[in-house]
């Protein structure tokens, strides 16, 4: 059986981007750039005041000890000095200001007494340049800002504002469609039946989804049955991403691979040796991939954050998703020789650890739920101690 | 002047929720639950089958040492079972079935040898009740699922759509308006001169706000004028949430305390002893809250952080912002003595830790990038040494 890590090699051997398109930074946040971005201009644009004060050269401080100067203008952010300064003179300046390039140096408000157009700074020392952030300290004009496969959020997309781009070159999202499968299986809009479960897979895989942007376009409820699978899946195999669940494992209606082979889908793999979510199946169409996930929400869970969205990520452009390694609050031991993910919450005495979930039994409801995310225990590892690091996947 | 954790309280003290409103489940990742949820029936809502395999009655493998069985019935995945067993007999039965009462264990497909309606097990021990998850074990009905105060994620509204929670109540948005002032600040559209800036702040506070759904009201870029400040400020004082970026510091352009002060609007405070953003404004309106805040970038993006993110979220009745304890991965010093919050990415060597972003000099752009949130270092700790733990906030 495959390991995690070879399927998703496999997996992301199939990744391509969705081609790209513009959008407005308003729109942009949780999108990815497909361009990278360069400084429009020196950053800080001027000698920037850093503080209310008294703009001088140094020179006139330093060396010839003066103290008291005369003020020769007042500098507001966003006004230009139309002034010069010559020896023992200064200029008033506010914070944000553009510092005129005759002074060098800024002596904060609070270190000061002004009497009218006089002022007398009550400091014995100064450093040249102290409270100016000097013109391209930041960034020079060309200077790289943002890598081609950046994922956007709040300051990123602020400081694209500072840069002036209005609108971004991004990458296009992908057409998703899903497909949740089984007799069992009814639509929360219907009646329940004491034998009978509601679709929730498609509302896991949705709300993912949304922290890339993505929106489901096509989304349905499939009996086991092979007409309606074989309809349904020919339906929307023209999708980029294709996501199935139930129907996969040994069962006798689980019909779902003898349904995509009898479509000609190209399997790559069937079973990877990971718990929970054993049975995965992954193939590609001729538009794009199929992942034919259990029905145990558990697993659609665990498959969507190992598998669907790395290969999101990669055809991105972006490295693996963020984790965590931190170390567990208390110990744990596994039965199966695969990769074993679980549920965790966060712990936050002296330092962040994890402790695995408290799941009644079968976790219907509870196992996602009162977690963050989930942990990997690596399948060689068969205890976990106290202490002991593992990797941490937030939800 | 007023330490963080004071002015937290004070600002804390102002928070009520914003009233309630219904939510389909599909549009309330992001919102907070107005309402508990309860179980509606017991989850497992049946014996349900873990296995695809074979039912039996415990008793006759183990007492009565029986090892061959005949197959009554095959239950599929939402199907009911018609039959009953007696001695020697079995079910058929697949992962996810609703196990009849009469049998109360299974065993896998792969311990077995199935010859058309016969059945051996290959095994020798069997606990009873192994691989089935009995109903209720998880939750019962009525049992509380989740507590009113939850923010919804996607695990969260897969757990509503399992629970036939096509709708819930959830906290409605307070209305936000945002002002950005200054002179030097002017918008995107607009060609720009060399000692402008373009306006990033309001950008950096809608980019945060979306995590909550929230979408900004009013939007507007006002220079230095107090005319003009109290014009827009009496037009955006009926928001629940009202934000000011620039003019709050001790420079004469500095007008916005001012204003805010000849509008009546009751101050609480002003200035918080905190790195970056310390001339901080706050006080209250008659329909809500005013937040000023300095006009710098850095300082608006760890202000959201720490005092309205944190207001947010007692108006929605959740704990304070989610946070880790990680270890420096260097040192770091301080020279002031407030709590200072400085930019940090994760560093994920051995353990998860925290390594402070490189800002070239005053950082207009790149100060909040290549980081991944920020981390306190409180103000009586002078000194952070490599391993010393911090509290840390994901931007």
């Amino acid at each position: 059986m495959l390991t995690v890590k070879e399927a998703q090699i496999l997996i992301n051997q199939q990744a391509k981007n969705f081609g790209v398109e513009n959008s407005s930074i308003e729109n942009a946040q949780g999108r990815v750039l497909a361009e990278s971005i360069f400084a429009d201009r020196d950053y800080p644009p001027f000698n920037r005041a850093a503080m209310d004060g008294y703009a001088i050269n140094a020179n006139d401080f330093i060396e010839k000890g003066i103290r008291d100067y005369t003020i020769v203008e007042e500098i507001y952010a966003g006004s230009i000095a139309t002034e010069k300064i010559s020896e023992g003179d200064c200029y008033k300046i506010m914070t944000g200001s553009a510092t005129p390039l005759d002074a060098d140096t800024i002596i904060r408000v609070e270190d000061t007494e002004q009497f009218d157009k006089k002022v007398v700074f009550k400091i014995e020392q100064l450093k040249t340049g102290q409270n100016i952030a000097k013109r391209g300290e930041d960034k020079k004009e060309g200077d790289l800002v943002f890598k081609k496969g950046t994922k956007l959020y709040a300051p990123e997309i602020a400081t694209l504002a500072v840069l002036g781009k209005k609108d971004v070159l991004v990458y296009r999202l992908p057409i998703v469609s899903i497909i949740s499968t089984g007799d069992e299986v009814i639509s929360i809009d219907q009646p329940i039946l004491s034998h009978q479960i509601r679709d929730s897979n498609s509302y896991a895989l949705e709300g993912f989804l949304k922290n890339y942007n993505i929106k489901i376009t096509n989304r349905k409820l499939v009996p086991d049955n092979k007409e309606l699978l074989t309809q349904t899946i020919t339906e929307f195999i023209y999708s980029d991403i294709l996501i199935l669940s139930g129907g996969v494992s040994m069962g006798d209606a689980d019909y779902v691979p003898e349904v995509l082979n009898s479509l000609r889908i190209e399997k790559v793999f069937h079973k990877v040796a990971i718990k929970p979510g054993k049975p995965l199946w992954f193939g590609k169409s001729k538009n794009g991939v199929v992942f034919a996930l259990p029905g145990n929400p558990m697993s659609v869970q665990v498959a969507y954050k190992i598998f669907i969205e790395p290969f999101l990520r990669k055809c991105f452009g972006l490295t693996e998703p963020p984790f965590l390694k931190l170390p567990m609050a208390v110990g744990r031991k596994k039965k199966v020789k695969f990769d074993e993910f679980f549920p965790c919450a966060i712990n936050n005495e002296e330092i962040s650890s994890l402790r695995p979930s408290l799941v009644n039994g079968s976790g219907d409801v509870t196992a996602a739920l009162y977690s963050e995310g989930i942990a990997l225990q690596e399948a060689e590892r068969e205890e976990l101690k106290k202490g002991d690091i593992v990797k941490f996947y937030y939800w």
